[in-house]
């Protein structure tokens, strides 16, 4: 068999198609058989890259990690405001509006892979909440927000709004969802993080809806 | 092969097995032979309980909850306090020290399986927070706690108490782990759930140093 030339062709090769089929059939229902089938690769050709199915699913994860800080890291550059808060807001509408973030996410999530439920819960507190971190003590110091220790709060706020009040992970209706929403905005109000409005409620009901 | 005479207690052995080797094993590196070599029952005999390794799973985790909520139940009611409150901190401390709860959850947290994880977070927020809350409206009525929305008070706690503030779950240190506490404290005496003391703060951390 001719050697493959690009190797990181191949890599890119199985870690998309590795993606689509663990959203689709879920990672435990997905064998590393199905991605030679998907990607047409030989067995020697995948495990040049890979030794195991874990490891291609480190790699996924890997790449979920990469897209959603490049995403925020976007979204942080270029959403205008007049202050860190307003900024924030925004970003956090545009996400909750933002269907290519949510594809695999809401995907996986609907299946309740545990592997992507306790990978996401890793991620939002040590990679997504530092960025947010960042941007409440920017708001601290122009005034827009009074947080203290925003890093922790950050962790806490994500925490609750991605996985407390995620419908999916406790089978709620949009009513039991909007109770809890309402309640986290209380509560942030308290910390001094007063970032969840209506309009992102209405938007996040909407996005768990689809 | 003679007829099994007692298929409760078959089916018992199973439960207890399984629950063992996924605490050994973790609940993926377990197959259906390994139990099967454990309890030294046929194919037949356990697939006459079970269809499937993921059945046993669920009986486990079905008796994980039954255990915390009679444990729950027992301490409520063995639990002396001039009120609620003292109560609940009283029954908060035994559970931080209690050993024999933590044994199943703890040795599969530091495996990290995520079928666990994602289980208990729903055990958490869906059985054990309406005990806690039932708790808490005592306690509104006794005068010695001051909580809006119980239910809600009770998801929120325990979800950072149990999940965000473990330290298995994110890899962190003893001050990483005390450091949340504190902040977890300051958060629910804002909530007017005034229960986390330093005391309950050096039991938790013992209890993960274990």
């Amino acid at each position: 068999m001719a050697r493959n030339k690009h190797p990181e062709q191949t890599f890119e090769k199985i870690v998309v198609t590795a993606a689509r089929l663990f959203v689709e059939k879920g990672y435990e229902q997905t064998s590393v058989q199905d991605i030679l089938d998907a990607t047409g690769l030989s067995k020697g050709g995948l495990y040049h890259h890979f030794k195991s199915k874990e490891q291609i699913l480190d790699a996924v994860m890997q790449r979920r990690i990469q897209y959603v800080n490049k995403r925020f890291q976007e979204l942080i550059r270029n959403t205008p405001g007049k202050n860190a808060k307003e900024k924030l807001k925004k970003i956090l509408g545009q996400l909750a509006a933002d269907a290519e973030t949510h594809a695999l996410d809401q995907a996986l999530a609907s299946q309740l892979d545990p592997h992507f439920v306790v990978n996401g819960i890793q991620t939002c507190v040590d990679q997504d909440a530092p960025i947010v971190a960042g941007l409440i003590r920017e708001g601290n110091h122009d005034g827009s927000l009074h947080v203290q220790q925003p890093e922790l709060c950050a962790e806490v706020f994500l925490m609750l709004l991605n996985y407390w009040a995620n419908p999916v992970l406790f089978h709620r209706n949009s009513e039991e969802t909007k109770v809890r929403l309402r309640y986290l905005q209380s509560v942030m109000i308290q910390l001094g993080l007063d970032l969840i409005d209506d309009s992102l409620i209405a938007d996040l009901i909407q996005a768990y809806v689809q």
